[in-house]
């Protein structure tokens, strides 16, 4: 008899790890009537009593590089899941697991990076936990970060112009929220940080100048928010914009097309991803956001995010259609395929 | 120049660990006065805008022993840190860091502890994170919890009934909240959860039926709560009661005498600490809870934990006074002894 084990592409974020979730995870853990978005929804984040709650562990390698550390990306990734269900995050919280014989000098590097991006993105860290263990029982500095959120009338406000175009009785921006029409926006360059991080490790054989995208994107969403017509919002990390925007498909049980000239992606990725033979659309983002608009409302969106330091390559990357399932991507040679699901993340260890 | 390096003491729990979180945590993040209660009051948990916020991540080895596993006792520890300020938990999410190669079996047995033991207790998991990492970069199976609670008032007419007795300003089960005459109360046997760990691990040549005493403590706190008469509340996990009860002598800045003869260690517990030279006051617990009560309603509270069945063995050990400063223990055999916190915890990677 051979013992089944857990596989390393089941963490990665795709296909695989859908399944580990679904049958090794919520297959076990009861289900709760109080939380009004509920873990089986595998949403960014779940609500219960109007608070926004998420948490994510950053096993992210090297633990620093390029344009980051695993303290920016702990405190951006929760924030991001935060921010990205239309909630205002008002607190995180910080977990530490440290190797035994982790320099200080690198700990508390990362803590300062920590405790910069959360004051810069206005949400305090107001609850930690830290354990070190020995030598071998954790590679070198993880960080847990939770993450809570409040409700703002910024949200209501934002559905409220939804409901002038179209049926609407969500109250948060979830996955499922998408209809015929709604256009996609993607705020900028996607693939920097997969590709910052691959440049890092040793053995991959290529120089690049590409940073990590790492950043939190609650102010960027605030700016989208305030316009109004957000009707879903995904921040494309693990499984990267293939991966994100096939959730929205299979959620909302709509097709999406993307344009593929559209998608901005810069050359440095584009080349990066050429050598290598990975698809830039699989690539984890850290500091980017996805979000489905009423079409109506989309040019208005697009142009208040560009307004925002990190949206300065926004586009509208695509639409949803009822003329097919799943999502179809028109490529840049006029032609078109099905752009699926990635089995695992082409690059491990992003996050 | 030698590199100063991170060691295996500063994470258990004890004056060691105070150091690393004071001079290598606090002084880097900032300080957010939305905060309740904050970071650098470093209480079980924080709360903000009256939810009560709490994280905590799980090394403890091996990750399956006598009386419970990683999952109870991540979903344990994170219900009884969010209890102790005197809230309702909620809500938990759980952040799962697994390492390629774990028997899948192994995982669906602890995935299906923590389910029980969060639905015992009446607080769901609603939000989770998996990653999977390469082996070697994680001991087996890391879990962090993370937990909201909610106000409900049965805290607030905990607190009138201390009104009662005393001038009291505070909205929570602050540890800083202990005044003269206050009695402590434990709520059951100390020191097994270590000496359970302890014996099943290698080397140690021991043998016991001690279990750990994992177990959430929501129930037995509403029920001293009904009381009234409540101040503060604490788990004495890390750094055991010795511990705790600085703690509570240090913020509240006043002296504890505790009576020695007066603290449940059972037989087994006591034995194993004399083969092993270990303080049984210095071993971490996970389903226990020390209660600062105000003199007139202890024995009433003693009696309503006595009701529960983790409070079956309960007792009042001590008492606050202004007459010393520190904690002093009054021994069995007649004599005093001035009880510090440990330097580190005498049982690595208990929880």
């Amino acid at each position: 008899m051979t013992v089944e084990k857990i596989k390393l592409a089941q963490g990665a974020g795709g296909e695989l790890m859908d399944q580990l979730i679904k049958n090794k995870i919520l297959k076990y853990l009861v289900e709760d009537e109080s939380a009004e978005v509920s873990l089986s929804m595998l949403d960014d984040a779940a609500v219960i009593d109007d608070i926004v709650f998420s948490t994510d562990s950053h096993t992210v390698q090297p633990i620093i590089f390029p344009g980051g550390d695993v303290g920016s990306l702990a405190v951006s990734g929760t924030i991001n899941d935060v921010a990205v269900m239309g909630a205002k995050p008002i607190a995180l919280s910080a977990g530490f697991i440290v190797e035994e014989g982790l320099s200080v000098e690198t700990f508390e590097k990362i803590v300062k990076s920590m405790s910069k991006c959360a004051k810069d993105a206005g949400v305090p860290i107001i609850t930690g936990d830290t354990k070190v263990v020995e030598k071998g029982a954790v590679q070198e500095f993880m960080i847990n970060t939770s993450g809570i959120g409040k409700r703002t009338s910024l949200l209501d406000t934002n559905i409220e112009v939804v409901k002038r175009y179209r049926v609407f009785k969500k109250r948060w921006l979830l996955d499922s929220n998408l209809a015929k029409g709604d256009k996609i926006i993607l705020s900028g360059n996607i693939g920097e940080h997969g590709i910052a991080l691959l440049s890092f490790r040793e053995g991959y054989g290529f120089e690049t100048t590409i940073k990590s995208d790492v950043a939190p994107v609650n102010a960027l969403m605030e700016k989208a928010l305030s316009v109004g017509g957000v009707v879903s919002a995904k921040d494309p990390t693990r499984g990267g914009l293939a991966n994100t925007i096939n959730e929205f498909s299979e959620k909302s049980n709509i097709g999406v097309v993307l344009k593929e000239e559209s998608i901005p992606i810069p050359d440095g990725v584009r080349s990066a991803c050429d050598m290598l033979g990975i698809d830039p659309l699989e690539i984890g983002n850290e500091g980017k956001v996805v979000l489905g608009v009423v079409e109506d409302k989309a040019d208005e969106v697009l142009a208040a995010i560009k307004q925002h330091p990190l949206g300065k390559n926004v586009a509208i990357i695509g639409e949803i259609t009822d003329k097919i399932k799943g999502v179809v991507l028109e490529t840049t040679v006029g032609g078109k395929r099905n752009l699926h699901k990635p089995l695992g993340d082409p690059v491990p260890r992003i996050c």
